[in-house]
């Protein structure tokens, strides 16, 4: 496959996701860029994403690195499980702020991949790193 | 603290989280049973948890876990941050499956908590298992 | 395969990992028990697992649960490869302190597993927790 | 305090582990490079590495990216105790493999760090990733 026929699989797996994707829709999650095996993601936090505390839901902030996680783990093609995540958090998240997920493959042995998210906010702070472990399917994610 | 005191401590958290997080309210998730260290949540897969294959989303599920486990760490009357999360997702979710998150605090040291998660559906199945790390701080959730 | 046979799977495993180990050799760690899917283990921390604070080694604490956790994994005699373990350090560990790892597997989808170790010491009181996922090979352990 | 003196402190902790880390002379893992805040060490995958499978034992891998860990929290003259660890082995490791393992500060929030060490091999494929997390205590390593 021609690099350009990768990056034409990676947006029609996002365009899929974009318009299947529940809590992308529901948080008002952007897509900002996509490539094989990387994704980078933008959203405001809003009402719709903070606990009982006022702050940025723990929920909230993972489904955020998911999304990012989901499009850059399906993006060749392959429907991807995720597998199971190991994510910290550390930096308090206000509503107001703008986040940025930056999602890159680092390592796909077989069919098991993992998949670092980085989660900054507008001032550049990191405030979440989220490491997801997929199993790649050897089916498509649409049919 | 008696024992009294203490649930009565637990049930006023509860009603925080249940009249603040947004995310409870948004999925529709129930809170069936809380105790000082231990929470039980129920919901309904609908279709505000739907990822773009048409199963369970895995932010929807974590963020499922996720508020059981906000029940358990709160509910000493301390406000509990959520430090970090390892979770895995061993089942396949469908839409209509009926969930059930049990969480139970594990160990306390000093300020730093580890709590349990596990996370069965209908027929009893293991679909998630969640270990959440907290910090307690020394002050209230609510004022 | 009857119950009989596959605990005799297990007892041979467990004789292959106590002649090649040379981790469990070093640190005279010992088998106290081990089924299908299930096995104990016990140390004596001793100055082969110190760090330079003169306490027990996250590192050798690490592989004590590991011995435990190899053990179970590989007790239904197909070759089980340590895909990842999130570990969590609860307690401090002194030289002469007498641990336990208890080693339970608590889930098996397709080839992917799960299974816990809680290392506890000689007050019962629980020094780590560490949860392993394992990939199941379709050969055996040993030739 | 100069960069200078952050240096030599560094290299004074540095000093203290190699003389006291039971499994770092065991294991015969060198030092190669310490600043405050990273460190690179290197290993022969040797006998005492090895598993009952004859291949490197996940708790010699954990304990040599441990041993990385230590001396890049510890690096700022503050004990750090390793609270927690998610590691990921995607590579077969042979004996006589010769691994590096670097270890990078990513966050310090408040007294909770997080610090990611990458081991690779002779040809730099990437053999484990090992997260940690630690909590810095308001007295030296060593006394």
């Amino acid at each position: 496959m021609t690099a350009e026929a990768r990056q034409r699989t990676a947006e029609a797996v996002a365009r899929t996701i974009g318009d299947g994707d529940r809590l992308m829709t529901h948080f008002e999650i952007e897509l900002i860029e996509i490539r094989p095996g990387y994704a980078r993601c933008a959203v405001t936090v809003g009402d719709r994403m903070a606990n009982a505390a006022g702050l940025a839901h723990g929920g909230a902030l993972f489904a955020f690195a998911d999304i990012a996680f989901a499009h850059a783990c399906n993006s060749h093609g392959r429907l991807a499980l995720a597998m199971g995540v190991d994510i910290n958090f550390m930096g308090r998240v206000d509503l107001g702020d703008r986040l940025q997920a930056e999602a890159t493959e680092i390592s796909l042995r077989g069919r098991n991949g993992i998949t670092d998210v980085r989660v900054t906010n507008q001032d550049g702070v990191l405030v979440a790193l989220f490491r997801g472990r997929s199993l790649q399917l050897d089916r498509p994610l649409a049919p």
